[in-house]
């Protein structure tokens, strides 16, 4: 799934893989560069700025996914594993929303989701001389606090008295290349209106997951409110009438997380060695644990469901990551573009004074991580203490003292703009489960042990004389941060509470904070802030090359990728593009993951099993994209994005158009199921306009 | 823990390192081939012959695992984890004799062992002539057949019609440069003495494993008898009365089961890119899924122990060997190495005419590999179905095939001088549990499916339209096979019967039978006869530049390794060589793994708590080592080895004398206990030979 889970890696990295322009369909382009040439010369298509404004603001961010709006009155068109967080949190154990599914037949009926929000991109602005003017001629911690300032300043300025409605984010591009404010609209009630039952979306599973042929209804429909009616958008793509045809051109817009695809050899080379490997051996072991959990009854299985499916989701982008990277092709393609760009710089006397030692000094920078890597995961990224109280208690405590600081001192994620976003996690009525929670948190002190050591004075300060299990259980049951209304209490209170609290997981946090604080200090000067000081010089020598004939690495921010609908060549043979419902039936064993619901099995005589039903194109997108509108070129509905095939996992560090793809439902796919499977007559009639 | 777990990938490989003859305290010698002159210059001693072949016949072997003689009645010392088996096989639900321990205090208490089978190294002779007449000329199958067909003959024959006490084996040394047929004297009653309560030896758990300083009571006594009395021998080690010193020279025998020190760099990289990773991530999944069944309660707990136990075991030695083999500079120094050896060909026309191709003949196997890998691994090797049910199936339906051809025709594994190993497999009492073979069943099918795909021919020959979890049911509710007496009815009896019978292991087992065979033949064809072949090739080049001076890689057979009492550097700081019983007490917690058993918290103040304990020496062992007997100079017991610290994992690949430590528990460690927490006054007196 083409989610950009918490899970995946976010290493920041710019600029194109290639030494010429982006060609083929490579590329997730910014709305305010794309590729114009390119597009018609490819596809003899030139739209104009209407179409491009009018596809921005139809195209919504939805926290980690993309997503749609699909009519005049707010109807969000996304994945259903992009809304699995929402069902399970409206769900219980009397009422399984993930299982059974969920069709509002009336306005009234649809339910609000208790931590979603949508928000429309509606302004890019250039800031990157304000931001270059404010960390000029700085280095190491004094650049680092000068750019947050500058940001949380320029962020705040652009929210202005407007939080409820108004988000504001400045956003690195080009690695430092260029800054651009990004204004969106916010809509913060969030209502579920369709969801069909997991069976449909998740049909085949995790072994059919990130593969093709495949058969999955991975669609959800949300509705964006405003003032408790249905929001009002000017902006919204249609669903086309007859869907896309092979070799059409299809657009894509939405919200690739992080690729990194300009990484230095010695960057690619740490993330193989420490940052892949690591996550995969934990990963795969609390794979089985979950795995195992989730047999111990229904309400277990229900509980332990979305954390077993993003789990298994990231482990199947980092195996595939792992295996480009320990690819000989995939390396010595990256170290002659290295070498190049290292020669580039060399025969330019200005350019080489300026950023030839930068190679070196992200490889330094590479070593202090390898050497801190486990004690920043544990202790500051909160590796150690893997529950969602950890998390809580974090945001309180820190969110305590820094807000009493000036918005330029704080730790960016509690600057002013932001705290909108730590409100929504303190107040969110989202239920814990307190017996889940220990599994997670036993599991995850004890790989705390492991990576330090039983003698390591950190773990002796966690563990004490107790073990994983002991300690999990007495801060679990000791805690009330499980109760919104106290987290709400804690924050709209006196917050010097907080630090007095002797709420087991605040002290946990208090204790453990002056050392996350330090080791986080030490990474940001001596890793992060060399990273991105040294990777913008090289930003530099590739502007020096290319200018923005090339597009920025991914950053969650919205991109529009173009291709075509086209299969590929899997081992000699080909891979047809589109997959249709009879494929689905066949494939049906009556067993999970291959087990189609009742719904499905009732209706069998009413579908058209020729209709389309998912298919592939070739264009460029990465975990973060899910949910994206596939579009033609009258601005129409003609799918929904939700995977890429396997080889997509390669994305990360370079496109390869002859095999890299998209997989997404046939809009034709969508309106079938919509009529024959769920009689969502309304739903139906609102996509069509009618 | 230095045990050759099933799980420890076996690749052949031979000679040492370094291009120049072994130096410090490197090498596992054969004790055919003892380096003197080192030992001389570096230690002043020089052993005579009848040391060597006291030694030898002291020192047995426990099938995976090493022990020794200790008294002149049979008595064996090992290691507790050599005997974790027999003491699970031993219990039940009633009895767990894992977690209480054992001791017999009288010879008629002492419990036979179901699978445990001592033999002791007789007679090596040099059939290098012999194996190669055999050979000549051949390449490909027509190499293997004749290979497969010699070594059969004379094993058969030095067995000869004493297959009840004679085991003999044909050993490729220096990987087809010598070939030695090694004669052992069997003892195939061996019953349970002594085994501390499990809490003792394996005090630290896995966080401690391959780490020190440590705290392990990680011995046990079998006795090995005959005609149902006390074996008496003739060779055996006392305990030495003051143990050793710092510095004091330790000889380690045992029988290390492999290293892959001369492995191709393209050998390296297939197993770094894909034998390793792939059994990480099924090996760390299979982790938390065996940690979490072990919660459901205490008779789960027991019933997977062993499993689990070795599988981290076998984790923390894949994680290992993948470090060292991410690591730059061992590549560095193996690719240096492959250059020299190319080299030295390249000067000496003779060679280079016969050698020159073998590198790029192994690269070519690689990359044959790399492609059947998945296919060859789940259906020959028998991945897809981790159940102890298909091992047994696969014994009967082949050796039901099998030993209707000549000797010399048959799959190796049931020549005739293995045909003993085949049956005390089939005919062993020990029990199986069907719920857990069916979460082993289970989780095997789903990696079947997920490494081949759900739409491999082989896959859905296998589950067809049922899951993993519903083929797992099935087959083993309907098989017989969990009764040791249907499966010697079957294998006594007409063996036609076998191959009709509607047992649904049975079924399974013929239903892929030629399948398995045509990967297994493709694989030795193509893979495994060239590696050998070519290997060879390589060996001989050696040979021209070292003659024996360098010992071979490890192959489960006989080795002597010396080393001295030392400690070592980490990260700047030194490891003291001993630790001591006091340090246990100060570890223990009382939360597992980390809790010291009733019985040493209640002998506290009897025990000498300056005693010391657990120990490191600079020999060169590896997995299969396990239980070796650690002598000195005098050949008395000073210590007895049980694991290597965490830089002994690349002791795979070569062997850094600066940080690569055995570690064991001193002999003093051992008395200690067994007078003051264990009162086992008549084994003391025992091996004191008294």
């Amino acid at each position: 799934m083409n989610l950009r889970a918490a899970f995946l890696i976010v290493i920041s990295a710019y600029v194109s893989t290639s030494n010429a322009p982006a060609f083929a369909d490579e590329g997730m382009w910014t709305f305010d560069n794309l590729p114009r040439q390119a597009l018609q010369a490819k596809f003899a298509f030139a739209p104009d700025q209407a179409w491009v404004d009018h596809v921005m603001r139809a195209s919504v961010n939805l926290g980690g996914c993309s997503a749609s709006m699909v009519s005049a009155q707010g109807l969000v068109l996304t994945n259903h594993h992009c809304v699995a967080g929402c069902l399970q949190q409206l769900s219980s154990a009397g009422k399984n929303y993930l299982q059974d599914g969920f069709l509002a037949r009336k306005r009234e009926e649809e339910m609000q989701c208790p931590a979603t929000e949508v928000s429309r991109l509606e302004q890019i602005t250039d800031l990157t001389r304000e931001m270059n003017a404010a960390t000029k001629g700085l280095t190491g911690e004094a650049y680092k606090n000068a750019q947050n300032a500058m940001s949380a300043k320029l962020a705040a300025d652009c929210v202005g008295g407007k939080k409820e409605t108004v988000r504001c984010s400045v956003v690195t591009l080009y690695q430092g290349g260029q800054y651009h404010l990004y204004r969106y609209h916010r809509f913060s009630d969030v209502r579920l209106v369709w969801a069909p039952e997991d069976a449909a979306p998740n049909f085949g599973g995790d072994p059919d997951n990130f593969n093709f042929p495949r058969f999955g209804l991975d669609a959800a429909m949300l509705r964006a409110y405003e003032n408790g009616k249905p929001a009002v958008v000017k902006h919204y793509f249609p669903f086309s009438a007859n869907g896309a045809k092979s070799d059409e051109l299809v657009f894509i817009t939405g919200n690739p997380g992080s690729t990194s695809r300009l990484l230095t050899i010695s960057q690619l080379e740490t993330l193989r060695d420490i940052r892949l490997i690591n996550r995969m051996r934990r990963g795969y072991e609390l794979r089985g644990a979950l795995t195992q959990y989730r047999k111990l009854g229904a309400e277990q299985a229900r509980v332990a469901y979305n954390d077993l499916f993003f789990l298994e989701n990231g482990l199947k982008v980092f195996s595939g990551e792992f295996s480009a990277l320990q690819s000989n092709d995939l390396m010595a393609r990256k170290r002659a573009e290295e070498a190049s760009l290292k020669a580039f710089v060399a025969n330019n006397p200005e350019l080489k004074a300026e950023v030839s030692g930068a190679w070196d000094a992200i490889a330094r920078a590479q070593a202090v991580y390898r050497e801190i890597a486990s004690e920043y995961d544990a202790i500051e990224t909160g590796r150690a203490f893997s529950t969602r109280y950890f998390g809580l208690a974090r945001a309180l405590v820190r969110g305590s003292i820094e807000t009493t600081k000036p918005n330029g001192d704080r730790l960016p994620e509690f600057a002013s703009a932001r705290l909108p976003l730590v409100e929504r996690q303190l107040f969110s009525p989202a239920p814990i489960y307190p017996e889940f929670e220990k599994l997670k948190l036993e599991f995850s002190l004890t790989k705390l042990r492991e990576s330090l050591g039983t003698d390591d004075p950190f773990v002796v300060q966690i563990l004490g004389k107790e073990s994983p299990e002991q300690v999990a259980k007495r801060v679990i049951d000791g805690t009330k941060l499980g109760d919104p209304a106290f987290r709400k209490a804690l924050w709209q209170g006196d917050r010097a509470v907080i630090e007095k609290s002797d709420d087991p997981f605040l002290k946990l946090v208090r204790d453990i904070d002056d050392q996350a604080r330090a080791i986080r200090k030490r990474h940001e000067n001596e890793v992060s802030a060399v990273e991105q000081k040294n990777a913008e010089l090289i930003a530099k020598a590739r502007f020096a090359q290319l200018g923005t004939k090339v597009y920025p690495d991914a950053t969650g921010t919205l991109r529009m990728s173009f291709g075509a609908v086209q299969g590929w060549m899997e081992r000699g043979k080909p891979v047809a593009p589109f997959t249709d419902f009879a494929g689905a039936f066949n494939r049906n064993t009556g067993a999970e993951p291959y087990a189609l619901p009742p719904s499905w099995l009732t209706s069998k005589d009413r579908i058209n099993l020729a209709q389309n039903y998912n298919f592939v194109t070739s264009n460029d997108i990465i975990g973060g994209n899910s949910g994206s509108p596939m579009i033609n070129r009258n601005a129409e509905i003609v799918g929904l994005a939700f995977d890429g095939n396997v080889h997509s996992h390669g994305g990360s560090f370079w496109f390869d158009a002859m095999v890299n793809r998209t997989i997404g439902v046939t809009s034709g796919g969508i309106q079938e199921a919509l009529k024959n499977i769920y009689g969502a007559t309304e739903l139906l009639a609102e996509i069509n306009g009618k």
